[in-house]
């Protein structure tokens, strides 16, 4: 089964097109999590990281299709980090949940082929980290795309190559033009020919595109543009996107993407919203009622 | 003292530009060290990367300024292959080279804040890598290098922005024109304007720049654009740059630039020149050799 007919079964299997955002950072955790850290080495914050990614996985597995760990924040506390994300990716992998690793890598050529390698599989070819799939920077060219498309080929897994990021600044080269298409539309042309050949029996193929939720006008004119992309959609919520403009993203079955939200969900326990009924100590209550809320309110493109 | 003074020093110290492509690959590896891993396990894999990066650093300690080692080949076997990278980098670091860890990274916001932190420092400022310096991808925009640059503000440590990539597809973005001037034209041209206000007595800042000896032409055009960066000048030798190629990133005194060798340096032993004399068994003298013959042939430029 290829990357886009196992997210999108996933989707319908839930009913939900929410990803949740595993970017853990010291200062937020939860007090019980926080407070239970040792030491200050990184290994003591890694080992922090993976029980509170774990806990999380555990409250919305049979809620959501996908999370999205974030490779930053683990990197940041070196090599004791990275072990954690992989046993945060681990344990989401068997928990039955589809892994989007966001890690906006790329390179080129047989460098980018170990990235693929890396990241990139499916239950029958188990990447070494257990992802099933990577975010890909596309500044590189179309053939620093191309070793992904070949493992998605070969393995299963997919990938979601940067369009248009949520950021305000991110018009900086995405928005320029050039020969009458914008730098962006350029890239989600790319994306739509490498995917025509690959079509599953819903009409998607394996390469997604990120398109941020808070430029709902570009969220429109691209999930045109792509037609057979599953997108991910980042910037709901904290980022200011709401759910009538992530409403373009989804296909007429409701499904065609996910829509990410990290810190709405994993630190909701000290949202403004929620933080008197639940605080720290219901944190995992907090977790589990914002992923309700969000899966309700996207529920209308179900 | 900044990045680029530490790294001009370096070079004026060892009197090489040269840059140690630390890409370790399973099936290159010469004969001793693959033939004693004991498993197809990543661990024992890993452990045969560390093995090796850390003998070519002893080997080449005194005659570069630096190494590069890339992220995506130890990745790709899985959390073994970053702690693998953690040692190598530690080892690098303790051995008195610069480390540019090559892993294309970027993000947005407080997220591209996680990975200045993993990877940007400098002695009096160690990263949790005892990493110096990264490369970054400018797809996200300026608010996505401000960060990093913030980072090289209060710790030390540098980055260098892919601008021209070595690749033959790379100018699928990055050549394309848009307001009268290329993309990699923008990102030089940002580069620019983030390095005037920070720059050392020798006229660098930390904002280096990653340009392909394999288009000499936008070589010396983009050493013209960004005089106040050190370039960062892969695809010299394995993908066909030659000496008189970079003669064009340096500057009058012979510094402002190092020149990536990987494959050529770190297999040198299955050089079709090289095999013969030294082979398998004597690889560290071949890796020397390479390391010597490439320091000369870009001694005209001292």
């Amino acid at each position: 089964m290829t990357f886009a007919t196992r997210l999108n079964q996933a989707i319908a299997r839930t009913g939900s097109v929410t990803c949740v955002g595993l970017d853990p950072r010291q200062a937020s955790l939860p007090a019980p999590i926080r407070d239970a850290v040792s030491s200050n080495h990184p290994e003591a914050w890694a080992a922090a990281y993976t029980q509170f990614c774990c806990e999380i996985i555990d409250v919305v597995r049979d809620l959501v299709p996908c999370v999205k760990p974030q490779a930053a924040f683990f990197e940041q506390l070196g090599p004791a980090g990275m072990v954690s994300l992989g046993q945060v990716i681990a344990h989401a992998a068997e928990s039955g949940l589809i892994v989007v690793t966001d890690g906006k890598r790329n390179d080129i050529g047989t460098t980018a082929t170990a990235y693929a390698d890396a990241y990139l599989g499916s239950p029958e070819h188990p990447s070494p980290w257990r992802s099933d799939s990577l975010t890909v920077s596309p500044y590189l060219g179309r053939d620093s795309i191309e070793p992904f498309v070949d493992a998605c080929d070969e393995r299963g897994g997919g990938i979601f190559v940067l369009v248009k990021t949520s950021n305000p600044g991110g018009g900086f080269l995405q928005d320029l033009e050039a020969n009458e298409k914008t730098i962006y539309g350029h890239v989600a042309d790319l994306i739509t020919q490498l995917n025509a050949t690959r079509l599953d029996g819903d009409g998607y193929g394996p390469i997604g595109a990120v398109v941020g939720a808070t430029y709902p006008e570009q969220l429109a004119e691209l999930r045109a543009a792509m037609p057979h992309s599953i997108l991910l959609v980042p910037g709901f919520g904290a980022q200011g996107g709401t759910a009538e403009d992530v409403k373009a993203a989804m296909d007429s079955q409701g499904r065609g993407a996910i829509v990410n939200s990290s810190r709405g969900i994993i630190f909701a326990h000290a949202r403004p919203d929620l933080a008197q009924k639940y605080g720290d100590a219901k944190w995992h209550d907090a977790v589990r009622a914002a992923t309700i809320e969000m899966n309700e309110q996207l529920k209308f493109v179900g």
